[in-house]
């Protein structure tokens, strides 16, 4: 049976392969950690790939930023259809439609069991944490497939309750394996509650996310900054004020939108590969966001970082980020009492609820992100147009389900 | 200077009084605990009433199920204008327009510093916690009147920053005083966050508010159970499920509305003048909500509990009853590891969000609870139509302020 | 091969039995769930036991006050050797010391995956929540036997590091499997914290692995009440203030040791089959407890009750209470902003780090609730010693490893 | 009246002087902030000192790493007896023996009323927080002297409820005034509880007191790591592991402690005056704490950072340091999914519960960070022997009380 899957093909190219069906093994393969080579699966199911999207966190590989081998499968933001399902199962069914975390984890060790499933033990023999077709997370084959193999089944999935309904509002549902729960988490995080007043650093979708989280939360006003101008329309879009990092600090312009140059939270959504603000928004200067929201996070407020910062860098333009070192200004932080949460989502802890306020149109997430979706064959086209700072969300739609429904 | 107020004056009634206008001086009176006689009050201001509301919790009083004394000045939730300013108040000027929470609280107890305002140590001899023209609650007296007294100013009250903005949304504001942080109170205790399902026991105003605080709080579906047709259709206009507890069991239409007979978080907006369900809904049952509570919410669920049980209620139709004792299936909420979370709401630690939720537009509490402006003089009207289960929340209006607005 | 086991034999007597050896499925028997029955368990392990213990909610069966059936194989305090190891399970190896929490829990549930294992949705078709060996809890066999299953082994267990280590102390680690979490879980619960004054009512096992509890959270003063003074004479051994509660109401003995007659934190250690206070101490009066914790808690205190209550009490004294409904002061409750904790303690949430404190000599439990190793043979005495009020917690040896170690 | 007190008297010294008596007025002096000049405090008591210590973070200034001015008197660790009582005080009475949190707090903010004590907004009009003594603080007069004026007295003290028990303790109550509350905040910000593995860096004051405290709240093990010999031995005394890190990296000495190279919970008890590690144990690196604690603490785990980073350091090595940035490997700490728990310790939320578990012998706080009380006239001798690394706390002692109790 074949399987056609998007894989890196080198620094700036992704390319259509066909690669092996899945079996209830993990195999040998581009990126596949040696200890993890002939693991037993019995407690996965196969997948037939109703939605995959296209991450942020993808082009870090496919700029050339990581070690990631050619021929690696991407794709960790997954929704499918069951369609076999392994000899330890029990509660998943063959047919269900179905939202893969995009953290891997067992179920079975000291982390998941405190719901800490970003930092299983179990998964990856390197360190705490795993991802589905990512560099150094243990090698498990991405999901920007037509098949893909999910472990722990049991224990990862979030089955939706009603496959028509879930059909119906897939775009968004599709939204449940990553951004959205990370968007979320950075809010939370951030300590977003009725009433708070925030600021988003970043418009991607990850930004759009977490924005939409904040509004979701109850948030009194919430401000999302990037020098993308059509992003920033996309925020704009749904209630946000904006902020366009390229015409100076963000500090000011929080200012004129909230009378008080400072916020209760603040989220940043961009991570390692940001740039300076003003005149240097061109240059990359990897502590921009960490610093500014320092900055403008009034004292005693927190900040949510689901933006990615890495542990080595070997393309960063500063030495010291090029071994994950950030020039911080952490007494800034310290004489304002922040308190800083980091990490990947664990997706587990919100995906249900996160569900349900879809389910019940209490949020429109896909169209907050501009979700697009199109073909496998379209992905090489989907990672350019997002590159060059698309304001969209681009959803693989391998079998034409999403087309049909 | 006349100070026109709201008094009880026995069983079922309530008049407009003439009563001496304040100083900073608790002054002896109807209801006032001896102790608290000729207290100092220079930490305190002089309020210009804008707005004061009738509560639900006036109407035990004024029904004659308690021991308050004839001449009672009614009236604890209170907003106004800062008129005069004790000698030691630093941060509060005259002129503000500010928030009155309707417990009163020191600042300076234990239970303050904990944040539990609600049972401040201080302000009533005869047991924590305390409030505005309230019998036994230490004698202060009640703000349905045109100027009223409000000791421990600079920690007690909330100024709205904008004058002209918070006359455009006083009946909004209005209700910061108590039962907007009472249902979302409520809310927060039942564990309601994004993608929740919810049970409100009672359409009254706090029930309304608890409902709106729920959908505020991201709750995917939003139920609310009464007996009264108005309010039910009340509830429905802002979004709300509704069951008619008069037509059986709420679990059976419960399950019709989501598909399961139980809900992820329950609220008590009803309190201890409870009724039966079904065919025992003209008698009086005081453990019906609790029992029901604990039958519908499901197992790790919580039980917000802002509806007031009473220390004693002579003239209950229980005998145990009139000592505040409830006949309670326990054994049905420790089988589902209830957590049960009772008492007064602190107002102060939710009335900044909500009023930041308010200034911008997220919510609708006074279109939500039917807020009604009436003038001091309509008092006693208005009592007797909420008595009568008027689906609305009256608002009295002493200087015409509102009228004006 | 043979299994002897510990089986109730109607009211008041208990008695050895062989028993089939376990196999990787629930096969039928005395109290098995027949929704339960053929259960395919190939996620579980095969313990040979090395002490299981007598617990005070297995004598509520012994006594007849319950449903349960003769012939049931008791006992849910568990810890053993594991012998076999079912197909599914990837992270236990045989050879391993466990200690098997007295909640049975699937792992996989949604109430699982938030840590509240005392109410898994998966293992009783009866209701949430389930344990071995016990009346409607869907008939998981009870280990006070030479060997038991254990169901998803991967989940439930935890292994101890060292196997000497755990031998030397094993009757320290007995008490992991349900009353040392259960007594911290209350604890926990009622807010216990350093500088905490917490009265425990009942100074059986739990109530003394409460107090211990407390201790090891770092209470300033522990007061424990009951009215047996041997088992008084414990809870004085290692540090608590005691209350006889048949001398009277415990508010006047809490103010002669405190100074106020009140206490930040209540736990409830006592549960359904409570009687009442001073000259009432003989007769059984079910909401004593609760009632008293009230009164004696602070305001804005919490009430941890790990204390069981049951749904139905067939033997009940008072009509109520056999259909579980007690008569509680709730008004003096919510007067003073209780909050109720209830419900079986997930005993996966505390078990690891007791027993770090227990490796690391940082508490005495074994000596401070008088652990007593006995055979499986002596069982039927210790039942009748510990029905008696024997101020022991029993623990039985069936293959005389403890009396080896 | 004379008021003999301790000042900076330059870089390196400090010496005793004669300043004036407070009164309840802040006068200008050294350091006063313009805007608090002739501030009212009507709100404040006068307080004779009965112990006052000297912190770690007054060596600060006197090594001359500050802005603070020659004349500034020092001292924001006090406890005292009330010898005046400002017209607005209301609960502190004459006489009382009371414990002065170094945060200064008005009690009527936004952050005091959510118990963030550290950072007030109204004290210090430079920017929020402040302290006694210290430079950029607003300008409060330190207490290193035999008065001291304290404001907001209803609000920030903590009043002994015995006077005779509160001298006989007066060496380990003099710790609740920072270092204890900030050892604490320290240990509970880095999430230990019960069973917790701990890792201190530093074994002065602050790191013994979050040793202290770290073991109060039932850690398993709790290590401390600094280069200097004596305050290692120090640590031992009260059970704590230790780890020497001039002998080289802590992770293998902490491996070989525990059997692996990490541990549950960090605290940062060093700051920015950090020095390296192993061979560079000699030059100032001041991320080496922060960037030894991600590399050290497990995935999922949290530094709580109670020592001090500064906002700017015009004596430090680096450059970017004198800005207050430091070079951290952020993507570490990312990985591993920490939180980072900044920020001076909010004294009131924790004083009350560890003045308990002192007055119940609960702890030894004084002896474990091996308090030694002199004279004021010894304070620069104090000073001097505490800069050269003694394992001691320096308590002045203005009034002789201490060496009369």
């Amino acid at each position: 049976m074949s399987n056609k899957a998007v894989s890196y093909a080198g620094p700036g190219k992704v390319e259509v392969i066909d690669t092996p069906y899945p079996e209830f093994e993990l195999k040998d393969g581009p990126g596949v950690n040696p200890a993890n080579v002939g693991r037993q699966v019995h407690h996965g199911i196969i997948l037939k790939t109703v939605s995959t999207n296209i991450c942020g966190s993808d082009q870090h590989m496919v700029r050339g930023r990581t070690t990631a081998p050619e021929g690696l499968v991407l794709g960790h933001e997954i929704t499918g259809e069951v369609v076999e399902v392994g000899r330890d199962v029990e509660f998943i069914k063959k047919g269900d439609i179905v939202s893969v975390p995009f953290n891997i984890a067992c179920g079975r060790c000291r982390n998941c069991k405190e719901g800490k499933t970003g930092i299983c033990l179990n998964v990856n023999p390197e360190r705490p944490g795993s991802a589905y077709g990512y560099v150094d997370m243990g090698g498990w084959v991405g999901g920007q497939a037509e098949y893909v193999l999910v472990p722990y089944a049991d224990w990862n999935l979030l089955t939706f309750p009603d496959k028509d309904q879930a059909m119906e509002k897939i775009l968004d549902l599709t939204m449940l394996s990553d951004i959205f729960p990370t968007g979320f988490h950075g809010a939370v995080s951030a300590g977003v509650g009725v009433g708070s007043t925030v600021y988003v650093a970043g418009a991607g979708p990850v930004g759009l996310a977490a924005a939409t989280s904040a509004h979701l939360l109850g948030a009194a006003v919430v401000i999302v900054g990037d020098l993308n101008a059509d992003r920033l329309a996309q925020a704009k879009s749904f209630g946000c004020e904006t902020v366009d990092v390229s015409k100076g600090d963000p500090k000011d312009q929080i200012e004129q939108i909230l009378g008080v140059p400072e916020v209760d939270c603040g989220v940043d959504a961009v991570g390692f590969e940001a740039r300076g603000h003003g005149e240097n928004a061109k240059t990359e200067a990897p502590a921009t966001v960490l610093n500014s929201l320092m900055d403008i996070t009034r004292a005693g407020g927190a900040l949510g970082i689901p933006g990615l910062y890495v542990t080595g860098d070997p393309g960063a333009a500063e030495e010291g980020a090029r071994e994950g070192s950030l020039s911080i200004r952490f007494g800034l932080g310290f004489a304002k009492s922040h308190v800083f949460v980091t990490g990947q989502c664990p997706v587990m802890q919100y995906h249900r609820g996160l569900m349900q306020a879809i389910l019940h149109d209490k949020v429109s997430i896909a169209k907050n992100v501009n979700a697009t979706a199109i073909s496998l064959d379209q992905a090489p086209q989907g990672y350019e147009d997002f590159d060059k700072g698309a304001a969209k969300k681009f959803v693989l739609d391998p079998h034409g389900m999403i087309d049909a429904a």
